[in-house]
């Protein structure tokens, strides 16, 4: 084996216990020396730290306890020849590294971990009696230990920890690099976060990068008076950023398919994706004989199910959207427009302040409460995997902020109609988000952190009397443990923080793009904005929070269709600003300025649904890997298998009579 | 095997000859009886049959001969396991059959032919001499005698045959069973004519179905009189006729993919489409251990080639597609303008009669001009295959025709303003056009054949003198050979004949559709014109040509983005028609009623664009059976593969040790 061998594999799980009577008299039967023992069993290596209110045992695999796990897993691996098969550790040379030289990647690792330590059961033919503190614990046959002891409250938790080592690295490289303008390293943050992570800081770099231009140009705009020209400039503003628009989410598609076959992670057109279709695995190996069995037999049977399954679960989805427009359109739209008018009515300052106070305390309630419903409702989607259902739930949380973001702009424009009110709305909107949200994303964390550290000082110091003054933290492992998770503000059912912060650049997007012309400079503030959100979000994953669960996703999957659905919304509303521009008196009649604004709209639709078809979401040369590997493999394999298959000609001739019995 | 035994296989290719001197003195070296020699000695079953002017050698083929030929063609094939492998005849039984029990498909056996009878090529070590009534022909080493006789004119024409007792079948069962409605025997037409022609045939089917919701619509707004609500009435009928056609075209996709499926055949999502990717063959057979080195190595190489390939197609595409666009607009948009405007100044009957006349005589030349410059212009532009070539002219000719077709009807809606007068444009354009094409469709082929049947009988009869009455054509094969070839109107070097019964169908829709506001009536037309369509068609297909040669395609193509295009256009250009309607007297004012018109619009290419993310084109089943075909095969071989690649660890360790000193 290639692996170095002095290195000590570095410690990435930690199960927290409390803190237990070590000297009890009995240690075997105790659960949590049983669980220590197990992990040990495994081939974990297991340190235990003591801290200040509980105690964490800290594991870290050798490569070949996580290896073998893996091919129980039947993990897909990227072979050197460039087909990803089954992965199998005596064939461990076959597999591709990943780019920081190690055999797994961390999502990998993870899953590995889970499947270690969630598979410790009971394999003895008897129940086995457990102790812990006094109580007596039943641990049955085939029972799950760690399940048990998280039910009964044994196991606190069980989260990643952080790699100090690569965490420094990065933290330096990364996220308090700022010279480094929207450069990111790529490789690193993939292998210590895992894809989907790297696949949002690979967007928000690109999507900086390309800011620049409008905001250059809006910049522009702002500086020079171009008089009477004004009335021409902006609808060549309009285009250029729409085109732009257009462009940034198909290159978009590019970039990210080329960052995954960088990371050898086989692109979603559709193969990879149906890996455990409609709950039902294929994965599992099959001798060919069975598969050839069934062939012949249930393929009509499989059809129908399928094509039920498929429209029924089609009619859930809808019916769930209609669901969620309706009550949108309902409920949300009506309180929305009662607060901008209000607000608009309303004379006095203090009373407007007021207003806003409890407006922004009800839909806190109102986003939370949307939240939960569209879980709810997912639930009872067959959503392909959880990736999918996420995305489900994407959109319908989506609905709820687009209502609540952009409705009282649209209000203030129509009432007003003047480019100025509409700009002081924006120009508000901007600095408090923008502001404000960086300001509470930041410190949030941090004040959770220190909280929780408090407490438990208090407590402490309450149970040992008033005693030698502050109690420090000093293991590493337990201040992890007090920070908080990084989870959705939705709830983290579904969605990680990633939501949160997606969420944010997609809002950001939708006000500048919906009414770009009223305000070219919103491209300049975004820029900058994004600049610092860039390494504030590098420095909030790297220090504020636990170590993320890696998730499996590899593309930003519902955002970008929700990008994309601003696009065509910036150029409807657009057209709008700019017809209600050009007719300032409210005539309303269609002359040869509005009649060239409708033809511009349509033409602009047309490029953007045709664009897409002009450049292909995956490059020539990703794509030519992947049709090369596949013929490859097949080739190669072409003979063997058809050797296999003649072995069971007896069952062919079978399958084949009953084919033609069938036919006459 | 289990191929019938007894048999004899039916005469599928014709080569043509001179009616040679047969008793000459050395027919050894003459270059007939040669081909014939070198024919059977390939395993052909020869028949030579002498008619009336030519001689014509019936080729046909045993199974085995096909076969062998199949498997050094590397002819990919479905196996009982579903997986797509290299055919080998040793292992034929692992092979799917076709529908109709054949275990190559027509255009499979074509191929074959193909392949076999211009394979022909001298392989001694010296030049042969041949000799032909009279002349002499030096045969070169390694020189193909079939290209070679064709270049002398020796060999007049190879075509393929109709197959009497099949043309016979389908005729009763197919053109002739005018009861069946829309009904069609898919799996025979497929066997008998291959796959493009049976999706064309599958495509018409359903759209004439299809159809018959929106005639029975039409015809109930044309019948019932709504008086005052028919402002009401027209929108309702507009949005239901969007929403079916936009169903129409997803749907259609997932009929095909289901047909596909049933066919055996691979449904592109872009996997088999880069068999043959720009250019360069991944097909070819490696060892993996080629497959290793080259891997380790060329990679970036490779990539930048594709980057550049990738984008300078790109470049030439766009420089020809600008090309074509502004030379329709330039030339052809005033020519039509200028034709419709002269047709309605012009006052006398006699005068637009001529008008017409000499109009009609010009846009054949323009056409067939636009045609030739298209071809020419797609030889410069590297598409993948000969497939995407005749893509690309279509999407280039088509757009010649559109402007040809729909910009009178546009000028005089424009210019009179009233629906009647649009009406009767209409009902003129679409008796015109269908029943003048049907007529013209179905004549012409009888007519060029019957004219050529009495040229070669006066010619006889001149060379004879005036004897024995009047010469019969017995034999069939001299028939087909007499009858025209199904080829395209534009040129034949990348369509077939096809080509003009989808152009037919693509106006068609384009009409009914766009104008679908000021006359409902159409769609009743084009139901009844369609239903004739399909059996005219068949008749056609199967008794006036000769068999036409089998297309690999197996979708629609371009004509389906064309179909969708004109869905987008018919929303933008019915919506102009109603508020026209709604504005009679040229107020222009945007009253609630136009801005209902704008935001139904609006609504409707949202539902246009978004539809096809709510219903994939894959139905769940086909998708389901791919991907677990694909699973299937590589968790087969999986291990197989490893085992052989371990076989290399050597030349792992060496890329391994290159790679590693290019990251240091």
């Amino acid at each position: 084996m290639s692996e170095p061998e002095g290195e000590e594999p570095a410690f990435e799980i930690a199960v927290v216990v409390p803190k237990g009577n070590v000297n009890a008299e009995d240690s075997s039967f105790d659960c949590v020396e049983l669980l220590v023992r197990e992990f040990r069993k495994l081939g974990f290596v297991v340190e235990r730290v003591i801290g200040v209110a509980d105690e964490f045992i800290k594991l870290a695999a050798a490569l070949e306890t996580l290896g073998r796990a893996a091919a129980r897993l039947q993990v897909k691996k990227r072979t050197r020849i460039g087909v990803d098969l089954l992965f199998e550790w005596e064939e461990v040379e076959a597999f591709v590294r990943q780019p920081d030289g190690s055999l797994f990647s961390w999502s990998e690792r993870f899953h590995c971990y889970q499947h270690l330590i969630y598979g410790i059961e009971n394999k003895s033919r008897s129940a086995i009696i457990l102790k812990h503190e006094g109580k007596e614990l039943r641990w049955e046959v085939g029972e799950c230990l760690l399940q048990k002891l998280e039910a009964e409250g044994i196991v606190k938790d069980v989260f990643p920890l952080h790699d100090e080592i690569k965490r420094k690295k990065l933290l330096h490289s990364w996220a308090l690099h700022w010279r480094g303008f929207t450069d990111q390293p790529m490789d690193e943050i993939c292998s210590y976060f895992g894809t989907k992570i790297a696949v949002y800081f690979a967007f928000l770099g690109m999507y900086t990068k390309w800011l620049l231009f409008p905001a250059l140009f809006g910049l522009m705009l702002q500086i020079i008076d171009f008089g009477s020209l004004q009335l021409l400039v902006l609808p060549i503003f309009f285009i250029s950023i729409t085109l732009w628009a257009i462009m940034f989410s198909q290159f978009w598609k590019r970039k990210n398919a080329a960052l995954l076959a960088r990371w050898q992670i086989s692109y979603p057109v559709g193969a990879d994706a149906g890996h455990k279709l409609l709950g039902m695995e294929w994965g599992s190996f099959q001798s060919p004989m069975e598969i050839i069995r069934k062939w012949g037999t249930d393929n009509t049977k499989e059809k129908e199910f399928f094509q039920r399954n498929e429209w029924f679960g089609r009619f859930l989805r809808f019916r769930n959207d209609a669901l969620v427009i309706l009550s949108i359109i309902c409920l949300q739209l009506p309180f929305e427009l009662a607060y901008a008018h209000t607000y608009e009515v309303v004379e006095s300052d203090l009373m407007k302040f007021g207003l806003t106070a409890v407006y922004l305390f009800t839909i806190q309630y109102v986003t939370q409460i949307g939240g939960k419903i569209s879980v709810g409702l997912i639930k009872h989607e067959n959503n392909e995997n959880k990736e999918k259902r996420a995305d489900s739930l994407v959109y319908k949380v989506f609905g709820l902020y687009f209502m609540q973001s952009y409705i009282g702009i649209f209000y203030h424009a129509l009432l007003h109609r003047s480019f100025l009110t509409l700009r002081q709305v924006l120009i508000q909107r901007l600095l408090v988000s923008e502001v404000l949200e960086n300001l509470l994303e930041n410190s949030l964390p941090y004040l959770k952190y220190s909280y929780k550290k408090y407490r438990l000082r208090r407590k402490r110091k309450c149970e040992k009397g008033s005693s030698t003054g502050k109690i420090q933290f000093t293991s590493r492992v337990e201040k992890e443990y007090l920070k908080p998770s990084y989870s959705a503000s939705i709830g983290d059912e579904l969605e990680d923080g990633l939501f949160d912060d997606f969420l944010e650049l997609a809002l950001q997007f939708g006000l500048i793009m919906m009414f770009a012309c009223a305000f070219p400079l919103t491209f300049a503030f975004a820029f900058l904005n994004n600049i610092t959100e860039i390494r504030t979000d590098a420095v909030k994953l790297l220090t504020m929070f636990r170590r993320p669960v890696p998730r499996a996703a590899a593309t930003i999957g519902a955002w970008l269709n929700i990008f994309q659905f601003l696009v065509v919304m910036s150029i409807c509303t657009n057209c709008a600003l700019l017809a209600w521009l050009y007719d300032q008196e409210g005539k309303w009649k269609i002359e040869p300025g509005l009649a060239a604004i409708l033809i511009m709209e349509h033409v602009l639709l047309l490029i953007k649904f045709g664009f897409s078809r002009f450049v292909p979401e995956e490059p020539a040369w990703v794509r030519a890997n992947r049709v090369k590997n596949a013929t490859q493999a097949q080739n190669m394999c072409s003979k063997q298998l058809l050797r296999t298959m003649s072995g069971g000609e007896k069952v062919f001739s079978e399958v084949k009579r009953s084919e033609s019995g069938e036919c006459n």
